[in-house]
């Protein structure tokens, strides 16, 4: 089982590795869900990925209320990790972005599919949720858990989903998982717009069979996520951790 | 009211921050408007921005007049700032750039429009302003307060304007927002760039309806903002100064 | 003739390069046949290139066995190496990684073709070898020796084969050799796509004629492969050895 | 007039800065006429341009031979330099690269045109250099005078020429304009890119009259060169020298 402060020093390296790579900007946050309360999740304070500290971190239930915010300013989006951590048991981390190659992918008709096997992870199908639908002109943010729900409803039980117009959210067995699949999305994302314009869209494009997705993304396990994790610390400044199931 | 002294050190971390994230190469400049006399504005000497020092800072009259060189030379497109400052006494803070995405956008029928949340604040609409409309064939640059005026009209109560074959002029309620605009407006066009390519040109893009644009421009305020300038602060290298209103 | 010391440190060195330079991420790897016995080769274990150290490397048998691994992890997809210094005994060291801007020609009808100089190494035809055709639905991994002489088959006298849904596989006279050959072939898909988006599609793209690519090949030596070398080495952070042939 | 040692230290410069900002990578190379002897150049050694040193600079007839070479080896391609000061007068400084959105367009029908006023000093035209049509297969490289000749002669009076398969070559009166054309023909090229993508073709493309051309051309004297020049040199880590003229 990870200890507290396993997870809090995790949570600062996601945030920090998800920056180097390109996969947040001064926006987008990353969670935990909490070791010893599985009704509680664990996220930084409203701050720049790059930036956050261990000491930012701020425990939460799961429905966004702060357990103690010490005056900290929230996320106004939290909503979206306490939905999935509420209708997800087998989730344990979340990740939500607006990274760049993937957000073409949520307002157009073209579907982000597995076009390598670094990028079987993302699933079979990768849902575009429009908060348009259900919930019309809003800022775009999921600022209240209705709003989270419904993401977490369209998203089921993979790994991924796009949001219009805003960015994507990712879940994961634990925190490497989450980050692992946040970065290939966004190469996955790139690759195949460099095939799509070669072949002139999707149709021609080769993609992964779904006996190939499911064979690789079943064999994605520490193997290979901590080779990058180790390359990723490295690259953000941060110390590696020994794995703590 | 914000001090002298704070805003010569905001303009030079904007310089740094613009170019840091790409939005200005060794051109480009971004000014305030004097916090003790409205009619009189703060910019650099010539130079490149990732250069400038607080004693670079020049005080000029709105006509573009400095008010002690001290023998430096002025920008010689300082009358993009005068103009803007000129016109619309809500602006309080000026970007020009060459910013590389968006400047495909003022050759072409293609409009720039906001495709995500963090794009919004550009505007439902980015006018192109053309020189040669009534100049003719100039060196494309707003060389005196006549452009100057024929390019504030054109931008008219908006945010932002792209320049026929040259760049773009972004403007806001201080300096923080002019940059974050900035920034935005390139990174809006990056990414509609790419979904127009997937969906063969803009026809088939999803971008933000006209309401969502209005409510995602009215949240953005110094929560978000402050977010972003805080890690670009870290990114150039620079001290981040509590906000004076 | 090479000594161990000397290809161990070219080894650490060309793991590096090929991290910095964009050809590998966190995944992929560079082997060179052992000097003193045509039948092992030497290759790191289980590590992201950019961090591999001289003490990581292990030497192995043709078909895959450590000589000692000393409890460390290698590589699942050691078979390729095996597999081409068993079929090719001109080569003396692979490169396999997942480049780029590389994966798309392997999921889409276009070729890769020497479109400047410094692409004619990549060979006239660069084939696609799919492992589908064989093995069917797999985790796409070359991970035993039948798989890797499948590789090595469909590659023949050749340089180069891209790998579907995968990455692309190089080999070469030594280290510096596969390194130079890896990097061009990034840059020269790179170049070709680009070229490919202006023409629409390869139909109208001048490539380098067959005889331009012989002469060029032909010329493809030390001066040259050192130039690069040297630079490759200081982007690297690593000292640059006087060449043992 | 300029100094020898003046012109020795810009020229280290040269190179470091057009490394640092995309131009060369290991290959291309840049050179000045001799302050003293017209008749005579200034060119490094065979070395990667961001590796180079005072010491590596060797003087040149124009005809390619090295008045003392002290052993060391000269680029092959140096005769593209003396063709260049031979049939030129005007001409003080050459760079020969491998910019990578340039070569596309050595390739494809499409033409190189200034698309926005940093771009106007490439010239109306960019003419291509196709080494095949009086010399057929070659390695492509400019390897004695007839061919540096048969460069220079349908380069013509202007400032630049791309060269099929191989990269481009862009002359100036002094080293730092010939830097700056450099760099800007290969931003125009990447934006000129990005507006045909989005208009299906340069035909719908609005690029500078020329009229406009001219006039920004005209205009681009030491003011704008020593603008980027002051920042590309703190960028490449040299020092910023007065400019001699």
């Amino acid at each position: 089982m990870a200890t507290l402060n396993y997870l809090l020093e995790e949570l600062v390296t996601a945030n920090r590795i998800l920056a180097r790579e390109g996969v947040v900007d001064s926006f987008g946050h990353v969670s935990v869900r909490h070791p010893d309360n599985p009704q509680h999740y664990l996220l930084s304070r409203s701050r720049a990925p790059d930036r956050i500290e261990k000491d930012d971190i701020i425990e939460f239930t799961l429905d966004g209320t702060p357990v103690d915010a010490k005056g900290r300013a929230p996320y106004l989006e939290r909503f979206i990790h306490g939905a999935l951590f509420e209708a997800r048991p087998d989730v344990m981390s979340v990740v939500h972005n607006h990274s760049e190659s993937v957000i073409p992918f949520g307002v157009t008709a073209a579907k982000i599919k597995p076009i390598f096997h670094m990028g079987a992870s993302i699933g079979h199908d990768v849902p575009v949720w429009d908060s348009h639908d259900h919930f019309g002109d809003t800022a775009l943010l999921v600022e209240n858990m209705e709003m989270g729900r419904d993401l977490a409803k369209l998203m089921g039980k993979g790994a991924t989903a796009l949001m219009r117009g805003h960015g994507a959210t990712v879940v994961g067995r634990n925190i490497r998982h989450a980050v692992f699949i946040s970065v290939y999305l966004e190469v996955n994302a790139r690759l195949q717009k460099q095939a799509m314009d070669m072949a002139g869209g999707s149709q021609q494009v080769k993609f992964l069979t779904p006996g190939e997705v499911d064979k690789v993304a079943g064999r994605t396990g520490s193997y290979g996520i901590n080779r990058a994790w180790e390359n990723w610390c490295a690259r953000a400044g941060r110390p590696f951790q020994d794995e703590q199931a």
